[in-house]
């Protein structure tokens, strides 16, 4: 072990949102805002930047001719809001605008045209008048502005006809679209998710490498469940096992490798447990624990992993039944933290220095020979769960342990509003309630030259502590053991 | 049991704070807002309305002669402030100005001249155009704070020698003084603690009596503690029997039922367990289960009993060196809930009918057949604590328990603050984790037809809990079981 | 000139908004919230509760069966909302949910279905379903909120056809279908605007009285301009003469009174100059001014007058491309206040007694003998504008005579605007300087025993004055002329 | 004229404040946000950090023995707010704890002892523990924050005696003692005002010179008025000229710069037009006015100068009557700005680059070919004041020239006040009606290849200017012109 080694702790590089239109709702910008202030990622993506929606491109008869026209008004809108809450968006460009398709196919329940341009010179003016647009409003920092080309063109509900070629085509087009504007665009795709991946991944490399296409980064997604039918407004998948998931990734790393792009970035740039918006796995600490397994390893093949994503603001299968419908957020409606923000939340206090990963922990330390680590234990399918135990670091002096747990019992908004009778709208006092649970539990103690000291953690649980040197001594007079 | 009895829920009547002027620091404020706006208390009574502080007494020369003027800047600026947090002042006369006072007598850190006025009329004068002036500013609402005439004047700390006959004339002079202003001013005293109690009311009604006054409530105080001398900074009395002590109150009730004042409202003005203000008790659960007990058995005697004090914003013995320093308040400095705090909070919580009240518990219940109840438990000098019982109501139908419980290990800062070695000045992380420490363990459970189901409640504990009914049913295809 | 006539200022009654929906929007929450603390509305009143952007009414097949559901997630966020800001829906039933339509045909960008419903049964659970979960949220206070059904029937952009056959149907089942759930509903209609509105009114209060239908109210709309071509993305009608266009509100009055439904209220359910959301006017001061005549006239035939709208969230025409786009706001995006903005908020200040109403201005005052007014100046098509002059009420002892002016030079950020060149999407800094300027002109000065004192108004502004008594008396020493 | 001469702005490395205790108030605290939001200074300075009220330095006697503990909870209060609020403190080391004074003298109504330390090494010890808590609690930034030894020493008022030989020493000890801690504090002296001032700074610099201190700045403070009596509680002097009174400032560079010390930065400590917080003359345009020539000049002599003070949350004459009260603040109570604050916001507005600099303004620009400038003019004594005329810079290509002013018709809350009738306390109202009135008239307009405008500013005002490009054109169809 070698305590200088640097833990890869990539998960706040970019987060994942509901299409970009629900950025102008309030909910959507308290919740960021809470996410930012609490935790703070650097970019968000999401869909939708070019739908009807957002309005971007506009078009209408004068004369009998076709007049196009740009409207910015929302896209500003929602850009200031992400600048103000120090936020970067990574720019996904999609979907078509109605006006601008070549045919009808939506998908989602707010149906986003998934179909190519009908004009390609209009598509092409379309990107780049937004990216001055945007270069012009907030300056040089646009550049810094990761741009993809389109979402999960692997699958028709995305692409029609999941067309190859088509897409190649079109990622060609859109990528000189933006270099044209400014070269210093880092351009990149192709968003896939993991249907068919191996084979769409190396058709993609082989196309840029024969267009010789300058990319920056490659894109894909990762989730780790079996497919399900739906039971109700409800889907309940089971979670694959993470090491034989992780091996699509590994694939991927080595089909990059082996072609002229080998150590070009690759971004996950969406990722979670289940692909499907009405999961409520979503919602359990089982999650949180295996997104504290994910998290501990992700770093090996990727610069960048984007949880899917921070909040229940989202309406791809429709509009939510109730405040806990399994939506892929780390809060849930109100800001109500579910468990899974607490793996993020935790991960975010690990200090620069690895000390110790196993497939259960990890630990971490500063300067200062003060450490932090993240803890999680889950269950398999196969058996009944059972604790494991930890051994602390050997550390001389006084020091402060403190602990941080989420379980089933404690920091489990999802079971008190089980225990409430599942109320699908909340009043004000049962919000106030869900939040007051859903917190850590919280213990702390002083130790002195600890040695052999462990911690034992429950099943599907997610445990944080931290140790820190203690200076200064206590007031005078002052006893607490006079008091209990 | 008759169900339809009203619980006696006096406790948020009047709450206690430091001097006044301290109402112009923003932590006070700050901390004033944060118990209005959660828990919510009618008055608020403190020290020090005509110290020199406040200033609104001043007297300069000019050409030799005495020139008295009102400076009502910070009164104003500290009712504006009581208003705007909807909580009206319990109006304490007292203490007298330098120039006006007849001697140099002080008590406190802060120096409260603890002296008769040298001039009569000039204190005549300023009683009576202080409240003109309220009266101009705040309207006819003025009339409904009471009046009460100087602080604990049985002990020499805080009226030079405990002088009785002075104190009666004083008061006597101050009375019409008020009533002189307008009639419909409550006014009352003598504000005495329990140091030769009785012979204090004794004699101040008989002086009543005699002069015809026309008084309009009785006020005394009431602490609980034996006393010990200092440690260091701090002191560690022992808890009395409360049943003994509250004979107390009930030889006052006594007394004045004895008088032609018999009914009259008697108001505790102030009420804690230990009278220091460095009392590290104060801010640990023993003290809030004991408050809890307290809380279920002053309104047989009265009519308001005002805990002292809101907050840790005091300086009576100086300035605090940390921030748990056996203060008074509710709530520790940066807003940290002292277990005592959520004794209050509970009982806010209660319903308006009395179902059962015990040495341990009380239940109340709406007119919707919903139950809520507060069950405390604390340990005696004499013997190790034990686990008490308590039979839930029986209900027919779907209902959710709710259940909130602060103990030695959950809802008790002072011992995660004790875990982080007792830092005198916390950080903001320090800050942070004390505050999400200081919340009560949730759970919530549906049940139905419920009987014959208990709560155990371990020593040195506070539980709340709510039985609320279900409405509606659960979400098509959602289920909890499936999950865990 | 009787001094205890009561001004009917109904004003603040209600105040229109764009579809409901919008109020998940944060700009639009933030504009409301303003609103509703510095002037303050009772009622809210938009479009588009049934339509699905809102989401009520969900339908899917299971097995080849139709599956009604309904979902209230953002109906609740809606009403909370509203809630909060202390301002109650005035509901308008409308439009029609896709899957329930008999036809396609939409109004709006936002595509309203305009249909009458294709099952009866539906409908009438729709809207049954619906006020009962409002009873069951929100308690009996929903009662209190009126019914409305449909918007503008007797255009062919609001209903298919203008079909008044189909419209009175209808408006029979919805009425019974509301009453069925709680006779304490106040149910009204027909909404209409002034097309054709004699007719319309006279067969709908036929119909009504034919059918024995106990209406609540009657409601109608109200603007006052010429119909002009669009010129690029804008319209610039003229304003008619106010007098003449009110008379359609007194034929109104006068076809209800000669009714069984005589003395009925008639609501003004929309108002303002001109019914396009593209039309400049509507950011004038001009439009202030005109205004500022409205609102001392409308209370003469009608209980109540919304003005349309609160604020520039809005999307009939589209999204808007710049920030002064001719809104209907009060308010235009950003919270920058309008002139119109400040004809309300003054109205909002007049007291309860009529002193003076002419063509120009509005003169109330209080129980104190303290003055507040209106006085506005407005140019007519036909000639240039004059000052006009107004002789203030003749007092004794001394006042402050505060005077607040909105004219061409003061309180116009549009002119602000038009100076910077007209941006589209506003800086920071720009949306600061424009909201600086978005004030009135504020004076103030001291007067003793008032007569004959004149103030000029100029044409096309506003101004309040305001005479309040001065009590209190100068500081020792202090002199103002001593500074100038 | 080299355009690319840099503007010496340096009035926003400092600003002071009332003593520091005051800190803890939240009308203070307040203020200082807005200050900071709104302007922002670098660098706080103010009397009392070691005065009783903040509670540093504590005696106890225990068993016969004298105990002296340090108490950091309100220091550590203040710094976290300076910290928060982004501004640094100067430390200014004074006044005596009165246990630790040789001698009962005091100054102001808050009473700072003034007399020499009874124990030198107590003395040192306090300054030196105090200055390791706050390295500990705030890191090494604390190094930045300049140290100063005492106030105005040569004011027998300020130091017993004045006593010069006995300030030596004292300086010398302390310069010791902080440096002792940590060579890289910055530490400088003596403070001195303008009474004595050249005797005082040749002694001075001669002592430290022949002590071989190394010093690292020189301090004094700066104000320009005639002494006049009080008249009942204010007093009204007249400004000095003011190019005559820089000669005192030109006359300490001189001094220094014959000195070893030549070139060491000398810091205006405190600056303002009159050094009595009770001269109505802070609150007027004409003050504004003078200060704006004064922010013009000091950059010549001066590498920092403080005004004093940002608010009037102030005791030193006692407790202020009236909200406008004549004290030196920025802001009078309730964040009304004052005329002096503009003066001071116009100027953070300016570019980098001088273009011109005349007495009556300073023109800058930026690498943009964009301008702004501040321009004032105010009269003499011996002048009735006369309008002055300034040519705006000749510019080619579409320019929006933004106006912003100040005069005794706008931007005048003192008026505004006095029309009001002088209330000393104020109602909601009447703050909202004065914060109203506290703006600058703004005026936009669009200029093409300007030549030749000029504009005309009259006396007692300040005017800012902006000349900001025009990007973009105007919306399709949108005409201003139509609207008037």
């Amino acid at each position: 072990m070698n305590c200088m080694n640097i833990f890869n702790n990539n998960a706040f590089k970019c987060i994942g949102t509901g299409r970009l239109e629900l950025a102008l709702r309030k909910e959507y910008i308290d919740e960021l805002k809470y996410i930012q202030r609490t935790i703070g990622f650097s970019y968000i993506r999401g869909h939708g930047l070019f739908s009807d929606d957002v309005g971007i491109y506009q078009e209408r008869e004068e004369d009998g001719k076709r007049i196009v026209e740009y409207n910015f008004n929302y896209l500003d809108q929602i850009m200031d809001s992400f600048k103000e809450l120090n936020i970067k968006p990574f720019l996904e460009l999609d979907f078509m605008p109605e006006k601008l398709a070549s045919g009808k196919e939506t998908v989602f329940y707010w149906r986003g045209n998934i179909t190519p341009p009908k004009y390609e010179k209009e598509w092409v003016k379309l990107v780049q008048v937004t990216l001055e647009h945007l270069l012009k409003r907030y300056g040089k920092a646009v550049l810094e502005w990761p741009v993809e080309v389109w979402n999960e063109p692997n699958l028709v509900n995305f692409w029609k006809n999941a067309d190859k070629q088509e897409y190649f085509k079109f990622f060609e087009i859109t990528f000189n679209a933006v270099k044209e504007v400014n070269k210093k665009f880092k351009v990149g795709g192709p968003a896939i998710c993991g249907v068919n991946d191996k084979e769409w991944l190396q058709t993609f490399i082989n196309f840029c490498e024969k267009e010789k296409l300058d990319i920056d980064f490659i894109t894909r997604h990762f989730y780790t469940v079996n497919v399900v039918p739906t039971e109700g407004h409800y889907r309940y998948p089971k979670l694959r096992d993470l090491k034989e998931s992780l091996e699509e990734l590994e694939t991927s790393r080595k089909i990059i490798d082996k072609s002229r792009y080998k150590n070009l970035p690759m971004y996950i740039t969406e990722f979670s447990t289940s692909y499907s918006p009405d999961a409520p796995i979503h919602d359990t600490v089982h999650n949180a624990a295996y997104v504290a397994d994910m998290l501990s390893k992700l770093g090996k093949t990727s610069e960048m992993y984007s949880y899917w994503t921070f909040g229940d603001v989202f309406e791809e299968n429709g509009i939510p039944f109730t405040n806990f419908y399994g939506g892929f957020g780390l809060l849930a409606r109100h800001c109500i933290c579910k468990p899974t923000y607490w793996t993020f939340y935790f991960y975010k206090q690990l200090y620069k220095y690895l000390v110790e990963k196993t497939d259960n922990w990890v630990i971490t330390k500063n300067e200062d020979n003060e450490y932090s680590g993240v803890i999680w234990n889950y269950k398999n399918e196969k058996e009944i769960g059972k604790d494991i135990s930890i051994l602390l670091p050997q550390v001389k002096g006084k020091y402060s342990v403190i602990l941080k747990k989420i379980s089933e019992k404690c920091g489990n908004p999802l079971l008190v509003w089980h225990g409430l009778g599942e109320p699908a709208s909340l009043t004000k006092e049962e919000v106030k309630l869900l939040k007051d649970s859903a917190v850590p539990e919280i213990t702390t103690k002083v130790v002195s030259d600890l040695k052999n000291s462990k911690i034992k953690v429950c099943p599907d649980s997610v445990v944080y502590f931290k140790m820190k040197k203690i200076h200064g001594s206590q007031d005078t007079g002052y006893s607490y053991s006079k008091l209990i």
